[in-house]
């Protein structure tokens, strides 16, 4: 089969791979329908977070039960299956208390190498949510988002606990901030504030539900935010980068006893206690337990409620990898499905 | 009348001062009924924070209303009072959303200088309670607690989401660290286990509900409450110290999903961005708003549900405050009371 290779930054390569077989009784091959690229996938490939090449690339999958462990009766071959990120066995305590990205059997790497034509996931039952039946090709692109960057805008939005009346702001424009928009209207939130710089995402952020863009950032941006909401602060801020300066930039937006739900993964942050102290606020986030929310996102989608495939902007063969990262890199595509037959 | 001040680290001295006197219509002046040190007052103390002595000390009060401004309506002459540190209108909107510490019109330090026989507290309607007669002399260590100390143990409670079912680990056995553990037993904690070293610490731990007790600190402390929780972690940690060393204390202790309370004030305190992500733990925390808390506090002392008031190992007169100050640096008292006639 064809996968997918770092070899190094900046050298993304799609090379013959051996096909994926069962290990443990707790796996499911998947044929993959369509993977992509994520943000998180930027960090290695721009070396600021290293390589150990060639590394198989991607983590966001949806695809067709090929074949199963003898141990997994949740889903069975022909199921469409959306996955999560990582393989979790969903009924440990942690998972049950809803955090299966921390659940006490994790396999965080599990699913690694999802930008190829099949891929292998341990803990299938508890990883693997099926579809209502075979969906059409208009449904792909968002069954995929699904698998990680809806489900982690959407544990932003629920971390930074978005509800009715409530104003909330986002910092990133990504995939990640524009369906933390999405999920900030879905559940409930009064108005919705995105920092953004770039018209597209601005546009896209307005169709998802945003009522406010602001183009400032840092402390300026702070400053815009605190004059939309009376000098107080937004209610909730969904932080999407994972920058020291958008971790702060969130914080100094949110309002004493507000919330900040975090979900751009952290590179080089340290935040001040004192500051942290004083602010009142709120803070939690982390690798978004996905599996959580698949249920709902998948029938949302199923049910045409929301449409959060909207964020893929180009689609490309899966030969084609390296440009999709390269798109990517320099902004030029918000984010990049790859279409694997 | 008879106040303390702080000249220098380590130089406390009672003197003379003014008889403070109504500045605002919404002031209030109060006749100490007793004040105490608190354990933020150990800061500037020994030198860890700035003093630009002489400076007046203290922000924990009960006594009687001597006299009110024009505008004040919520308390009368001759009432006897709690208040809390931070003078708060509480009727602002985030007052309302009970972070009266962080009210649009707070006075952070209004009422220090509560070591002295008389104080001026600003925005009395918005900062002072009124206990529903007036007292015994055996209730007024338990009324004086509430104002800080008790108060901000329960609100690392609340802030860790305390509640029954759950076990909850309390990091510092300061009287800040022991009231955590009255707290959580009142919220209905299932099992409350409390980092301490000192045999009168540990015992009034117990006598306040704690069920467990580990001497280890820091990675071995942490080891210990792993050992304790079947490897997950405590759901909810109260961390009542502020220090790097028990800020991490208190994150590692705490199961993916969990809850951090935090109230020790924190000094030169640094949070590892990557780690906080992928810890999963809620972080919620800073100066309480002890106001919030006040009337259920009043009532739970009133009905002598709760001795809060047992953290007072030693009273001394206000004229030996130097001596109390000492004796909390040395940790020959967990919290001196002071008498002020």
């Amino acid at each position: 089969m064809r996968g997918v290779l770092l070899y190094a930054p900046g050298d993304v390569r799609v090379e013959d791979r051996e096909v994926p077989a069962i290990v443990e009784p707790t796996d499911a091959i998947l044929k993959v329908a369509a993977a992509c690229v994520c943000g998180s996938d930027l960090w290695p490939y721009r070396g600021l977070e290293d390589v150990d090449g060639p590394a198989p690339m991607g983590h966001e999958y949806v695809g067709t039960v090929e074949e199963v462990g003898g141990a997994v009766h949740g889903v069975a071959v022909g199921d469409f299956v959306v996955g999560s990120f990582f393989a979790s066995d969903n009924t440990c305590e942690i998972c049950r208390a809803g955090y299966q990205t921390h659940c006490v059997r994790r396999q965080p790497g599990a699913a690694t190498g999802a930008q190829s034509q099949y891929v292998r996931v341990p803990l299938a039952d508890g990883t693997l949510v099926a579809t209502p039946g075979q969906p059409g090709p208009e449904l792909i692109p968002s069954l995929l988002a699904a698998s990680d960057v809806l489900g982690t805008g959407w544990f932003g939005a629920v971390a930074a606990e978005v509800g009715p009346g409530k104003t909330v702001a986002v910092v990133g424009d990504g995939a990640v901030g524009l369906l933390g928009v999405l999920a900030a209207k879905q559940l409930g939130a009064e108005r919705i504030i995105v920092f953004s710089r770039h018209a597209d995402r601005q546009a896209l952020a307005r169709e998802f539900g945003a009522t406010d863009v602001v183009a400032e950032r840092g402390d300026e941006g702070v400053a815009r935010i605190k004059e939309l909401t009376g000098g107080l602060g937004a209610h909730s801020v969904i932080e999407a980068v994972g920058t020291q300066e958008s971790m702060l930039q969130a914080i100094r937006s949110t309002r004493p006893g507000g919330h900040v739900g975090y979900v751009g993964v952290s590179h080089d942050v340290s935040l001040p206690g004192q500051e942290l102290f004083f602010s009142g606020v709120h803070l939690h986030g982390g690798p978004a337990p996905v599996r959580r929310f698949l249920p709902e996102l998948i029938r949302l989608i199923w049910e045409r409620e929301i449409d959060p495939g909207r964020v893929f902007d180009l689609t490309l063969p899966l030969e084609q990898a390296a440009e999709a990262y390269r798109a990517m890199d320099e902004r030029r595509a918000i984010k990049v499905l790859l279409t694997t037959d």
